[in-house]
């Protein structure tokens, strides 16, 4: 009997295996600190976690783990990260390659072709880059580190925490379930952080159009909506955040203080889940707007998650357009065609779904308010990591809708778009138009 | 000098003016109890709310306002009423006339011919629909109440409450912000004040359609969208309702009374605002779910409000293409254009956008809890008048934006379509495709 698996088949089995491993191995004691339990659902979850990059605890990393455990978590990390990252960027370059010839031009560009050599060789390219990247914050990060606990230690959390920054992990192993808030005034350390995750949550296929572009002189219009709506919510973030929260969490920091940290808090959402505040002293107000920067997330083919901003893009073009009287959704003087519009529509709706839902049973089985259990299913749902708090005291209920939402949040929608690029055809039969009162 | 006004600018110029002089009528002194007062802001919100037919109320209608009050809240309320629903109807038939063949035959079948006349005739069929369906219905009320009022009493609450009920207005004179929640049991009442809002609700041009069902036996996509997207939701609202509230505010009823009282409210966010039950008793996650019903609201040309079933319809039916693998977005073996589905789109963003930001300001302004502000915000853009107790006792500041987002959201919508169905036009250049990574 030959079985044969499509590749999004095989995406979901593999991640499923390795998060499987990464609990056998979390539930061997060596992996837990003398005094302490870790049951089955614990290590799931903590597993499933590390490998989603999502970076939501339910036992506080840094004193409940082992070295040996933090290291199993570290890899995990570092497998689940790279492994989405190369996926990705392969399923666009195999979907180029299926659908469209422009995109094929823009990646063979950077890859020179694609075949199995190129698979290889693009493989090969995300790996000495993540390896350079992690590397040298890795060394400043051990730098400031060691000044506060000496070299070896400094140097452990140095890689630690460069590895789950880049790969949007947010996963700390600072101990008490507090993240970077010691570090809220440090620039070293957040802005290292802060350049990481932005790196990482770019996607590498813009990363490699960044670094030819000295010899092409050209960005793709997907690099160029990728880059300027990073830079609009990036921008957007910070000066919201600071306007809601200049006189509440900000309130006991100097200038440059709170400009740092509410840059650090527009930049975790998206999808990295480190903070360096307190994120349950936040108001309503801000962690709704936090609830949004979630959703949208980080850009395709990169180690984040949530909806993406190319996909946020192309609905706030879309919508730019029809207010301008335009019949086409015009970006950069290209017309995007109209399935990529109901594409990214069909995204963003099954996306709201989820999270609607999953947030309504969190409700029912938590007894939460809705907005905690809003904020901690588009944590999940986004891969980001950020908790008002209710993670920790999940009943187990709870525990398997959140575990489900990271796995979901994590492959659904790149396999989601996989499969929706795949498939599309031309019907058969094309039917009469036919118009409907709208709004 | 002469000014020449687009028919949107004269929708909206004529409304402003009508709810003017009603804030004016009301700020008499014939119009408020003995011993109570009526600012302008009070005036100005009630007269809002009445001619968008929204039902938020600051004062309790039943008791703030004396009978010749009361008559001015009801005539404001049958002027904005039908005012909206022939004008929204006329932009269909205008919109027909500018922009396709088909829905112009619909209309012209019903109505024979457009131009002067045939707008005489859409409106004069209209009022006459209007008062036989509320002269009928206030006639069953006025029997039902004339058992505990007396006949007097009886007639003026059945004709107050059928004309509030067919106009989606929701405002009650029962007295104490009760709403209709004396009568959660009562068969006659709560069945036929539904059964107006749901007729109410349907559109007039889907009325004329069903009415001339017997000649012409064809539905036209629009009324078949509409009725399927408005028999969905009240099943699932009412089955969800159920589900969710039948151990809480339901506990007390005996079966029927449960059945009664969930059908009764999975009608009213859709969006008249009555309420048989407590609604500040509900659990999160059944105000979450009426806000989603308030958000979609009502269809096109009627007297209810929300983005509407239609753009909620097209939107859901993009989902569906899409994971059908289509490259179309098709319905009814007819493909809705691309352009509808943007506008579709355009409206729900935006909508999402103004509900947003508006909740935001409230929480700020108000203080109060997110999902309290969204209910609020929702039921205002809405135009449905279901409250959880905050308007009563909100501050200046978010009297004028509850004002504000009543307005926007009884117009907005309708010039918006209005304004994206003039100006649709094919760009002078038409540029090429590129494709984008979206998910
Ligand atoms: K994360
Ligand atoms: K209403």
């Amino acid at each position: 009997m030959k079985i044969s698996l499509t590749p999004a088949q095989i995406l979901v089995l593999g991640f499923a295996g390795v998060i499987l491993a990464g609990a056998l191995l979390l539930m061997l004691p060596v992996s837990t600190m003398p005094g302490r339990q870790t049951g089955f659902l614990t290590a799931l979850f903590t597993a499933t976690s590390a490998v989603c990059v999502t970076g939501l605890v339910v036992v506080d990393t840094g004193t409940h783990w082992t070295a040996f455990g933090q290291v199993v978590i570290l890899v995990l990390i570092q497998v689940g990260g790279l492994g989405f990252m190369s996926m990705a960027t392969l399923f666009f370059v195999f979907m180029g390659r299926r659908i469209g010839l422009r995109e094929r031009l823009v990646i063979q560009e950077s890859l020179n072709q694609v075949n199995v050599a190129g698979v290889v060789r693009l493989v090969r390219a995300v790996l000495i880059f993540t390896v350079i990247t992690e590397g040298f914050f890795a060394l400043v990060l051990a730098a400031r580190w060691s000044f506060d606990y000496g070299w070896q230690r400094g140097l452990w959390l140095g890689v630690f925490h460069a590895v789950s920054a880049f790969n949007n992990a947010g996963i700390d192993i600072i101990g008490g379930f507090r993240s970077l808030t010691g570090y809220v005034n440090d620039p070293v350390i957040t802005l290292s952080v802060a350049f990481l995750i932005i790196l990482g949550g770019l996607g590498f296929a813009v990363v490699l159009e960044l670094y030819n572009f000295r010899r092409t002189r050209r960005l793709s219009v997907h690099a160029r909506l990728v880059l300027r709506v990073t830079a609009s919510l990036l921008l957007g973030g910070t000066v919201l955040f600071a306007l809601l929260e200049w006189r509440n969490v900000l309130g006991s920091l100097p200038l440059y203080g709170k400009l740092l940290a509410s840059f650090f808090q527009a930049v975790v959402p998206r999808t990295a889940g480190f903070n360096s505040v307190d994120i349950a002293a936040l108001g309503d107000a801000t962690l709704f707007l936090m609830i949004i920067l979630m959703f949208i997330g980080a850009s395709p083919g990169s180690t984040g998650g949530g909806i993406k901003t190319t996909t946020f893009g192309v609905l706030g073009i879309t919508v730019w357009s029809m207010a301008g009287g335009r019949e086409d959704v015009e970006l950069f003087r290209r017309r995007i065609p109209p399935w990529q519009v109901y594409k990214a529509l069909t995204v963003f709706l099954l996306s709201v779904f989820l999270v609607v839902l999953v947030s309504l049973l969190l409700c029912i089985t938590e007894r939460s308010r809705f907005l905690e259990a809003l904020f901690e299913t588009t944590s999940a749902f986004g891969t980001v990591g950020l908790s008002m708090g209710l993670t920790p005291h999940l009943s187990p209920a709870g525990r398997v809708l959140i575990i489900l939402t990271m796995f979901a949040g994590r492959l659904g929608p790149l396999t989601l778009a996989y499969a929706l690029a795949q498939r599309r055809r031309k019907s058969a039969v094309r039917y009469p138009e036919e118009k409907i009162m709208v709004g």
